[in-house]
């Protein structure tokens, strides 16, 4: 019996999505090295294994020990090199093979003087997110740092990495293509002025709408889009999937009901969902669902997470959709970030009864 | 050396909130039952064994689990009873004491039915929050609730709980006390309608704004404040406290500078921050600080964490402060909501070298 905020996991609708993306790389002859930051579980790795994976990308030095643990042996960790963790890099790469970002001449500088056993580099490339990487257009920046990687004993260029996190910002499915053209158009750019130069060189890029949506990748080599595993309401809403794409659920007890104002309490707050709010919506963080023979279904546009705290959750419910629960039974809740509220809820419970935990 | 996003917690501080309150608490009359689901630590609330506390709040069973693992014997679970927990509310009961919210007579019922132990309950009174709680004007309601608790085997009735969450919509000390003077006035009417009837109850009140702000409590008997044991900029905007009055702050690595923008890339994000903005400016996460011999100060208005992704957070500065920072260096951030950022780092770095562990 659920208790408390439990995330459900849809095995049959994860191993799909698993297997679309692996399926959609070999078509464009892309190595596809998912990003497992969204899911962060050993088991849910193995299912990637089973798709065909070999090489794995991970957000954080510590998420990259986890799977070394688990066997992978190919990591990409598509982070700014945190020179203060250059010991645990070192240690990672006498084991296995570990591929860094670099963005600057004093990470380089730094890390080299740390490093006994090679690691790979990609140079990070600002495409249009505005996080962290350097521009297309600083071709002299970019020319200096692979100049400074080669230079390094232990450090190997291979290429460039760009999460196009602008996509995010994106709303249809037409949006998030005139992302991806321009992308591909940067990398093209990067490509005829660097390789007369440098020579050959791998491109990969990470981010789950244009991954989703596009059927173009030249002239790029490899993909590691991360949410797709598991997709949620922000990707629906950019128009990265559709609502039966959505592999995780909350699901939550009804602790409290309000007919004056139509809403329901739940045990389920900002410490089960995270803050994320919906873009559409900055007062949705959840959307209320109905569980079909073989996926989710949204309620209704009135039905939804209005507010969280620390632990509760305020439901705001249709007419219609109010009628139907009670105190003391469990609500369905499509989050609105599935990577936050995993790494929140920290395990999934499939729908035979397994426990999945995170690491 | 700090490798990866640290909270740092200033003991000195913290003892100094924690004495400050429980000394109110006393000059008042007021049983101090503070609540502890910002620290969730069995070490912090030793601290408060040692300023006198006695009973305590928490907001889970699984709070009330851990604490009452750590010597505490009279807690408060201040959320609407999740009659799906009554198996382990009873497991509870059967050993310390327990005091329940109760806000509806299906949750009485159904808990009736569960119980062999005998659990204090408190009725939710919603003073204006709108979260959970019958208005202090459904006095019909309240009456049928007292006596459905009464005529309950094992469930007694002990008076009203409130957390007035509408003071943290405040933006001075002046707002603050507005809400209270329209808390105490509701309890006051509640005193006046049900003590006639029903005799003498407790009223407990718990939100740290009012707590930290109003000097007349007349006629509640109990508090229940919990931020206030480390406050954050939430706290400092809405009035609650002073900068200086902050016991917690994040310390992150940067790992990349863009002179062209002025900002910082730093290992820290909504994993470790949480998704929760600034209500004074929702593209601020948290606030740049400066470490002074006994406190923290804000660097300047500019300089702060505008944007969190899972594990990156991008600090703009002022021209001032970006000079002053290099990569390789570290930054310390105040948080915009202390509870939501401990739960996520779950331990706390002393200055003196001690690191204390969340359950």
């Amino acid at each position: 019996m659920i208790c408390e905020p439990t995330l459900l996991l849809d095995e049959k609708i994860c191993k799909t999505n698993i297997r679309r993306m692996a399926q959609k790389a070999q078509k464009f002859g892309l190595t596809f090295k998912p990003h497992m930051k969204t899911h962060q579980s050993a088991e849910i790795g193995r299912w990637f294994k089973e798709a065909g994976v070999e090489s794995i990308t991970v957000s954080s030095i510590k998420m990259a020990q986890h799977f070394a643990q688990n066997g992978w042996d190919d990591i990409t960790i598509a982070f700014p090199v945190n020179i203060r963790q250059a010991k645990q890099i070192n240690d990672l790469a006498s084991e296995i093979q570990i591929t860094i970002l670099v963005t600057n001449e004093k990470s380089i500088e730094l890390l080299n003087q740390k490093l006994q056993h090679e690691v790979n580099a990609y140079i990070e490339i600002d495409t249009g997110g505005h996080r962290s990487g350097i521009k297309v257009s600083e071709m002299n920046k970019i020319e200096k740092l692979i100049k400074a990687v080669q230079d390094s004993k232990n450090i190997r260029w291979i290429g460039f990495y760009s999460h196009p996190g602008h996509s995010y910002q994106a709303q249809s499915k037409q949006e998030i293509l005139e992302v991806h053209r321009s992308v591909l158009n940067q990398i093209r750019r990067l490509k005829n002025n660097i390789e007369p130069v440098f020579g050959p060189f791998q491109v990969c890029i990470g981010d789950t709408p244009c991954c989703s949506v596009a059927d173009n990748f030249e002239p790029i080599d490899a993909i590691s889009p991360g949410n797709f595993v598991f997709y949620d309401i922000m990707q629906y809403h950019i128009g990265s999937c559709d609502i039966k794409d959505i592999a995780v659920a909350m699901e939550c007890p009804i602790v409290d009901k309000y007919d004056s104002r139509n809403e329901l309490i739940i045990y389920g707050g900002a410490i089960h969902f995270s803050k994320e709010a919906d873009t559409t919506n900055p007062l949705c963080y959840g959307r209320v669902a109905i569980q079909k023979e073989n996926f989710w279904q949204i309620a209704d546009d009135q039905t939804y997470l209005k507010k969280v705290s620390q632990e509760h959750g305020i439901i705001h419910c249709s007419k219609k959709y109010f009628n139907n629960y009670n105190i003391g039974d469990t609500i369905t809740i499509l989050p609105i970030h599935s990577c936050l509220t995993a790494n929140l809820i920290e395990k999934y419970h499939l729908f035979d009864g397994r426990v999945i935990t995170q690491f």
